[in-house]
């Protein structure tokens, strides 16, 4: 029912990530039909996940419905399920769904928050991966001030106000830039009663340095403009274990703190495994230049969840080689359709990017270095231009100006229902029945 | 820790819907120290909660944090917690963060979705109360769809495109009509393989009329506009009982259908059983002309929660009222202090608007009857004006704008997890581990 009636060869793309999209974006008006499947309804925009994880951002404006992308384009089919497996022999997904078949599959399921087998750290930790992990981390953060204005206890108060982000990449160096300027500025003037003075941002590095893929003199700079902020920078720092109240280092260090934020690494997503293929680090599926499974020419795999070496080092796991092997294997397929021969890939890098906070940033864009004001006016371009949809950028857009002219945000809804994370209602002896019971002889005997 | 030192009364208000709100504003900067305690650190604008629900607009659009409305107000405290009890005799309510005590109580907890009594209802039904119901019906509404375009039983797909909605009110006129709109034109773009001619919106009203509050001729109108658009208007029907896949009828009558929403009335917050005062209709507390408890002159209660007659009719449940009681209770507890009489409650009714879709409302404003496309605009002017925060009101005019000239809307994500609601994982005989065998059989023996 959801296709046409002529049988062209058909395509099902695995994931609406940066390379799904652009895969099927490349097939929109081929000569395949196009059946594209995800989780979820929409694309979410993942550079800008810590602004949701730190409320300046709401998930809306950061994600966009697939079906809205493609609303025009007879050829190409939404599927919202969840890949459970793929049947190479019988080339069929199963899904929650039920089984999809397909003459080429490419696939883009992207990657998850590696805890690198740590059950305590998954458990303790919040991961910043997709837009339920940047509302859950969101509010937990609202919560735990609400939490602080009701604690008296002085070293429970301490630890809540303390916020550890383990993992010196982009993410970690972004959220915990803009977690400062969030508590120091906007909270700040929300609870007038608290000392912000005892809140402290800790941010750890297992390497010598932040931003290991920029070069040296824009590391500094990073790491200069976030102790400014008052961040905690701490290199050659690994964390040993956590439990709900605190979190040990590999050199005996206890932090008692109520928020871990794990933005330390990634690896492919579940589905790799069950393709019974050699994987790299981080469970990610080997692929040929043309992108194809080495055993199965129909299959590519592309973005985060596949490796390959590029001049004898593996391609970084970022938007922009999802992007550009989406097209490329899309390409492929075409190539193979026709009968032409596959084309190698080959990355084109455009360049870095991370921002600290309100009007800082540093990157490298081809021969270019930024930092500071400059870099952060250049950070945003990017980052507005590449966001799906007119709507999406002009309320971004709105909400930026906004921020950066009135440090306003209005957009700090808790809106978990979960009231036990304030803590244990304390009504024991003091129930309800007898309360009533209570008032009601307050109302029998008069005022 | 959260009060200065100096002891003013305590005026403790619960609730931070119309009447808590009003009731601290007026208040800031009085004489008192005032604690607003709410379960959401955020207001909610109630009467666009069908906008939510029919993903025109996002949660945040229409709700603002607490802290923000009385950032500034040196005396106004705001405490996120539940309140679970009122200990008239002790002064205090038990909360889920513990007790807090007060000299003034305001009691403004408003009121929940009446099922009356009818649990198969209550669990198979949408409320549409509070922002949680709205979110929750709006991933209903969007799932449904994903649904039928995976459903090959016709009978299954009838029934997921049949939608029931219980009351003739004004909740239910505006989203019988909003969700006749969003699926003849948004979702008829977006699922261009489906036949939208099998949708059915059914309204059921009890009673002999919609709107019951609007003149007959008003009434009528909208009625007309309603049946212009498609929707199925039953008058004199009541629902006897629900299943998750069908709604039975009082006249006997089977609906199958698999989304229900429930407008068909409110009844009193829990809270109000707790006090052991007499109650009306829906376990509305019964007050004074000045708003006091009648056992107990430091307890206001206002809104929803509060039964009050006037003119030997009770007034209605509208956040008019509970904003002007809200004032007055206010203004009332400052002549307590002062030790003035205090003076007793006039609504003043300033009219009632519904509106029925894109450019169609009826109101009657003071003298002003309005209907059609002058009435909407009356109505878009009156609710875009009280919307509380700069942002909140540009960015839903933004968005109807937008909504208005393209029938673009683009927040249609569905944001829940729950993907068994899509039906059962598929895969039971082909599970993952025999695929990731046969798979790995498939790479030794080579392509």
């Amino acid at each position: 029912m959801e296709f046409s009636e002529k049988r062209q060869p058909l395509v099902v793309i695995v994931g609406a990530g940066f390379g799904g999209l652009r895969a099927a974006k490349r097939l929109a008006g081929g000569p395949v039909d196009v059946i594209l499947v995800d989780q979820h309804n929409y694309h979410t925009f993942m550079p800008l996940l810590y602004q949701v994880a730190r409320a300046a951002l709401e998930p809306e404006e950061i994600a966009y419905p697939v079906r809205r992308v493609f609303r025009g384009e007879r050829n190409i089919n939404f599927r919202l399920a969840r890949v459970e497996a793929v049947d190479l022999l019988r080339q069929r997904l199963l899904t929650s769904q039920g089984p999809i078949t397909y003459d080429y599959l490419i696939l883009a399921a992207g990657s998850a928050t590696n805890f690198f087998g740590q059950a305590d750290i998954q458990q303790h930790a919040y991961g910043l991966h997709d837009l339920k992990d940047a509302v859950a981390l969101r509010n937990h953060l609202l919560t735990v001030f609400e939490q602080v204005t009701q604690e008296t206890d002085p070293a429970r108060r301490a630890a809540l106000l303390t916020f550890v982000i383990v993992g010196g990449g982009p993410t970690g160096v972004e959220l915990a830039g803009a977690y400062s300027e969030l508590i120091q500025t906007v909270l700040a003037q929300e609870y007038p009663q608290l000392d912000f003075s005892q809140v402290r941002i800790l941010l750890l590095e297992g390497g010598p340095a932040l931003l290991a893929a920029l070069p040296p003199d824009l590391r500094e700079a990073a790491l200069a403009s976030l102790q400014a902020k008052g961040v905690e920078v701490r290199l050659r720092t690994a964390v040993a274990s956590a439990t709900a109240d605190e979190v040990r280092l590999k050199d005996g260090t206890v932090i008692p703190t109520a928020t871990l934020v794990w933005a330390a690494g990634v690896r492919a997503a579940d589905l790799a495994a069950t393709l019974g293929q050699a994987t790299a680090r981080g469970g990610r599926v080997r692929v040929r230049e043309t992108l194809q499974l080495p055993t199965t020419p129909n299959v590519f795999v592309i973005g985060d969840i596949a490796d390959l070496e590029e001049d004898g080092k593996a391609l970084p796991q970022v938007a922009q080689v999802a992007m550009q092997q989406g097209t490329h294997a899309a390409a492929n397929i075409l190539h193979h359709l026709h009968g032409e021969p596959l084309v190698p890939f080959r990355y084109h890098d455009l360049g870095t990017m991370a921002t600290i906070g309100r009007h800082a940033a540093v990157g490298q864009i081809g021969p270019w270095r930024l930092k500071g004001f400059i870099g952060w006016l250049m950070w945003l371009f990017i980052h507005i231009v590449q966001l799906i949809g007119v709507r999406n950028r002009l309320f971004v857009l709105i909400n930026w100006l906004q921020d950066y002219l009135f440090y306003a945000r209005s957009a700090r809804l808790i809106t978990t229902e979960d009231m036990q994370r304030l803590g244990e209602p304390n009504i024991r002896e003091d129930s309800g029945e007898p309360i009533r019971a209570a008032n009601e002889m307050a109302v029998q005997t008069g005022d």
